[in-house]
Order: structure tokens, then sequence, then C-alpha cells
């Protein structure tokens, strides 16, 4: 068996992107133990810096053991009881997963469904949320399936306290490349994954938990479903007491700190001016090339562009000439939109205007090939 | 912000055990998209090293994306519907653990409880299973608690099988130092941790699942509690359909890939001897500084040694001077064991001869500071 030797890729899909040459040498750090005081401090450090992308002060924000997915379970099923009724807010593939997800905590799943691609007004949230009683209300920032970004989440988040809901916003795609203001929007429970605009390596999903979420789940009646994402175990061992939980994944913590530190070295603010900058570079790119947009420029999000497939182009084939000829990964669309659109994401360290021009250049080389 | 860099420690606690400077910088290789040829060629040679290292044919053989403990719910949440009769043996915390977990997931628990530090008799668990039918009896291989090796798995298991009961095998901290022989012992679903005997980084759950497991799987009722660790949904991604589910955590498994290709290079027998050796030696020189052990020699882990703590030594004092002066980190006692034992690891990298004398030697120089 030869050792692995992966070609660099330009990844510009949905995630994982690109990770920066000192993330990944910063994996490549000495292993310590799980209660080392190095790591301890590393430990502190991260949930500092975490707290700045978050924009919270929330005490309970930190890394969990798992990926974005464990991080949209975890969010779910520490804060659901058997019965508890919940509100899924669904425009596409990941809202379909909360709402899956849910269900299989016992909670009374509720959605409220726009076509992919659309997304919600607080009017009508609140309307849903004046008809029944909801103990949570869960829905995506930026959708992955589709590229939309919902606006309006404080808005939304204000509705749903007025009727009593505690609120869970997945930020998986959005974190690190456009704004999540989490104490100004008064969401509650909102998590993330390390690979996509935060540019570390994919195995950490960042959640950051409201005193309001932490006084609810303070009262639950019955045990946490899942005892690996089980969150008070797990706040034991990133607080004071440092006390056992489970090993955490010690090199991708190192990655993480690293990636959050290229953050606060660039700037929140100028990070989101870069994504925006790259992306509307990239529409303009994609519109010279005749192209039309799955989702309406006031929706759309810096951090995942889905242009439509021009008619009569294979785009799988054009897929694969990217990545053979180029080297650059793009991802096309599933479900409902396989065939029709593609996902091209400018995530973290793949956000740069070399990467924007290298791509528009070899779809334009590409393109007829795919025909 | 300053980068991290830590000073290099040598673990020969219960683990992270150290990382092989090849395996490190493994994980600083290219990121690359989760669909990726190359990645796809990668993750099959990883299942094919995995199944020589469990020992086993079994198709469904690959590292679920969260840490040892991940793996233990998984191989529990998977095999258990609401009601199941499950029967824990239970002689240290991580037997504990498995009831608890069982539990949580609406199994009626039962536990045969022996001290911390005995192990079980085949003959003693089909008494049990003689009593009553169970759908699953769970047993920990290596109790990192205690320091125990169970014996006589394959007649344990043999026992399970013939009372109807699936057998879940926890070998976090012995796979990779010390035989496991799934096939062999006929044992249905094992499941390890990434970071001890195997020393890769902590961050992935290798697990392995007999065809009369997924049969069970097949029938069941009632959907899996657990979404992330959903094993029938996990395997459609390592099959050849490479489904979606979640991103895994790439470059922890890059770093698995070049541990197991490590261990394939040594051999599974010669890694075991090594292992053998250096724990017998640190045995004698233990003894020879008039030490004792809580685990009598005939069910004592090569991996882990836990010498009791000689009357009159602050323990933790000599720990704190180990990891100062030497950068050597070994572990204490919990719970019942608090200030009685040291646990000592020598797993994988870690359990080396000069590993063993350094050890010696520096006990012995602060061995009387700690008094």
């Amino acid at each position: 068996m030869q050792p692995i030797n992966p070609s660099p890729r330009i990844l510009l899909g949905p995630g994982p992107s690109s990770v920066p040459p000192s993330v990944l040498r910063a994996m490549a750090a000495p292993m310590v133990g799980y209660l080392d005081p190095q790591l301890m401090r590393f430990l502190s450090e991260i949930q500092a810096m975490l707290r700045q992308v978050f924009q919270t002060e929330n005490e309970w924000t930190f890394p969990l053991s798992g990926t974005g997915t464990a991080g949209m379970e975890a969010a779910l099923v520490n804060f659901i009881e058997p019965g508890d009724d919940v509100l899924v807010l669904v425009n596409g593939y990941f809202g379909a997963r909360l709402a899956e997800i849910a269900a299989r905590h016992r909670a009374q799943v509720e959605t409220l469904e726009h076509p992919w691609g659309q997304v919600f007004t607080p009017q009508e949230v609140e309307t849903a949320l004046e008809r029944k009683s909801y103990k949570l209300l869960a829905l995506v920032h930026m959708e992955t399936s589709t590229g939309t970004l919902q606006p309006q989440v404080a808005e939304i988040a204000s509705a749903a306290h007025r009727h009593g809901a505690l609120v869970v916003l997945d930020t998986v795609a959005s974190l690190g490349g456009t704004p999540v203001a989490v104490d100004a929007w008064d969401v509650d429970i909102v998590y993330s994954g390390s690979q996509k605009c935060l540019s570390a390596p994919p195995g950490l999903a960042p959640i950051t938990v409201s005193e309001r979420a932490r006084r609810a789940l303070e009262s639950r009646q019955t045990p946490v479903d899942v005892w690996y994402l089980d969150l008070p175990l797990i706040a034991r061992y990133w607080g004071e007491a440092h006390a056992y939980h489970h090993t955490p994944p010690i090199s991708s913590l190192y990655g993480l700190h690293e990636s959050l530190r290229l953050i606060a070295e660039e700037g929140l603010e100028a990070r989101f001016a870069r994504h925006r900058a790259n992306a509307e570079r990239l529409w303009e790119g994609l519109e010279a090339l005749g192209m039309d947009f799955f989702v309406p420029r006031e929706c759309r999000s810096p951090t995942l562009s889905t242009p439509l497939v021009p008619a009569g182009v294979d785009e799988s084939a054009v897929r694969r000439r990217l990545l053979e000829e180029y080297s650059l990964e793009i991802a096309g669309g599933f479900g409902p939109l396989a065939g029709k659109i593609w996902r091209i994401g400018l995530m973290g360290y793949s956000s740069s205007r070399a990467n924007v021009d290298l791509l528009l250049t070899a779809l334009k080389q590409t393109g007829d090939g795919g025909r």
C-alpha cells in the first residue's frame, strides 16, 4: 500500500473549501493529552475566537466533535423531549433534514414549506406561530442545496420568542463568510461546520447556546437522547471543570485554532467584503457567459452560487473536465435540482479573485465540450 | 493571538498515544472534496486495512466520524429498539457507560457486575443468559479505567449466540495492540478509537458489523434513534453508491490511512509481540521499584498497566513532575480508583523500549519528590 499523496484541488464546491497552508501545518503539530495544560489554553482561545465569529457572548460556545450534521443533531436533540411541538422552515434539503432529525427524536414536527430556492418572510412565520404553540422553531440560514440566504433572521427570531419558541439556526455554510450576528439577532442555538467558510478541515461543529436555551435545558424532564451529543456533559469539559466526556479530535482542534486566528487577523468585516466582492465578480462573469441564476439576487448567498445549467449542456461532463483538466471542483445540484444547476462555493480560503477568474476561464474552455 | 506551538510530549497515558511523524505529515496533505476520486480510493484502502486489523471479512468495516464514544453509541443505538432487553457486563467505567447509553436508547438494561478490576467467566455469562432472553450482550475487551483485558471473548460470544443475543464488543483500547479476532471470535459489532493502539489522532471510531447483525438491522421496526450514527445511511457513503450522508473528517482519514499502513508494514503479530515485550519490561521495572499491581498478571492488558500508588506517595504530584520535568504523561485513576492507581499506557507508537526505560528512570527520580 502506497502512502497517500493527493493532488491539490481548487475546491469551489459546497464544501469542504480549500484549507490554508498554515492550518494544514497546525494539524501536524505534536499530539498532547486531552487534559494537557497546553491544550487547555488552546481550548479557551478557540472558545474566545468562536465567540467573535458568532458575534456572541454566550458562555456555551465550543466546537462539537463531529461534522456539521452532528451539530444539527445536537442542536435539536438537546432541546426536544418526546412529543414536543417543533416547527421547521423547509425550502431545501437541509431544512428537510432538520425536520427528519427532529422527528427521530420524537418531536411532533410540522413544516412550513416553500419551493426549493424561495425564502420565508417574518410575517408568514408569525402567522404559523399564531396558529399553534411550538417549543422550537428551526431554520437554515444558508441552504447549501439551493444557494439561498434567508434574510430577516432577527425578525423571525423575534416572532418566535413572542410566541414562546426557541430558535435553532443552521449556519453551516454561512458562518465566517457572511454576517451571522447571534446576539444581535437573538437566536438561541446556532451551529456550523468547520470545513466551509471557516476553511478548517471537516470534523468539527461549532455551536453556541443562549442563556434562554440553557434554562430550557435545565428544565428537561428526560435525559438527552444522545449521550455523545449531550451538551451539559460536553460543556463540563470545555468549562472550568475540564471533566472527561470523550477525547476530542485534538489535531482538528489545532487546525480550527489556526483557521480562527486567520479570521481574527483578517477581520470579520474585511472577510465578509471579500466574500461579497468575489461572489459579485463571479455573478457578473457567469452572466457575461450568458448564464441565469436559480436564486434571485436579493436572496443569493455570497458563499454559494447556483447558476442554471444552460440548455443542452451535460453538466456532469463539464464538472469532470474541470476536475481533470484544471483540478477545479464545483458541484452539481441534487434531488429536484439534479442536472439543473451548478453549485459553486466561494467559501473561506477558496474565495479569491484568482479562483473566480480561473473558473470563469475554465468554464469558457470546457463549456462547449460538455455539449 | 499566537499560533499554536505545543511542546512534544511522550504520551504514556490511556490515550491519545503519541502519533508517528508520517501520520502527522499525512494529516497536512491537501484537502479534497468528499466525492473526489482520489479520496474514494483512500476510503477503500482504509476499509481493506481496517479489515486486516479487525481480522474480519465483514463488508461493513469503516471508521465513523466521531471519537470512540461515538462508536460505542453507534454500536448500541443501531441494534436497540425501545424495550429491547440488553445485558451489559460491568467491571469498570466503560462497561457502566455502555449500560447508560443503552438505557438512553430505551433498552431494558440489566447488568452483570464485578468489582472494578475483575473479569468475567463464560460460565457466569451463560448462567445469566439462561435466566432470561436478551437481544444484545455488550462487553468491554480492555477496560481503560482498570487495565483488565477480558479473556475468553470467543466463549462468551458463543454463549450469547446460543441464547439468541448479538454481541457488542468495545475494543477502544485494545485494537492494534493485542489480538482482536472479530471473525474467529464471532463477535457481531466491534468498535474502537483511532487514538489509542492505532496511534492516529483522536476523532475517528472504526467499527465492523457482522452479517448476523446486519440482518437484525434490516428487521428493525423503528428508525435508528440517531441520524448522525445511522449505520445503513453511513454504509451507503462507504459502499459503491458513495451517497452523501455527511462530509467526513478528511484530514483525519488521511492520518488513519497512514497509521493503518504503518501497522500493515510492521505486521500484526510483530506489533502484538512488541506491545507484550514492552509491557513485560515495564512490569518488571515497576516490580523492581517495589510496586504492586491492581490487576493480576493473567488478565492484565499489555496496552495499559495499572500499578498501585505506593503508600504515602502523592500520585498527582508525581504526575505533575513527570510532565514538567520529562514531558512525560501518565494518568491517575478515577472514580473508586482515584489516588490509588496510575494508568500507564504503552499503546501503538508510544510502546517502545526507550519510553519504558525513560519512564522507569523518571519514576525513580520523581517518586521520592511526591512523598
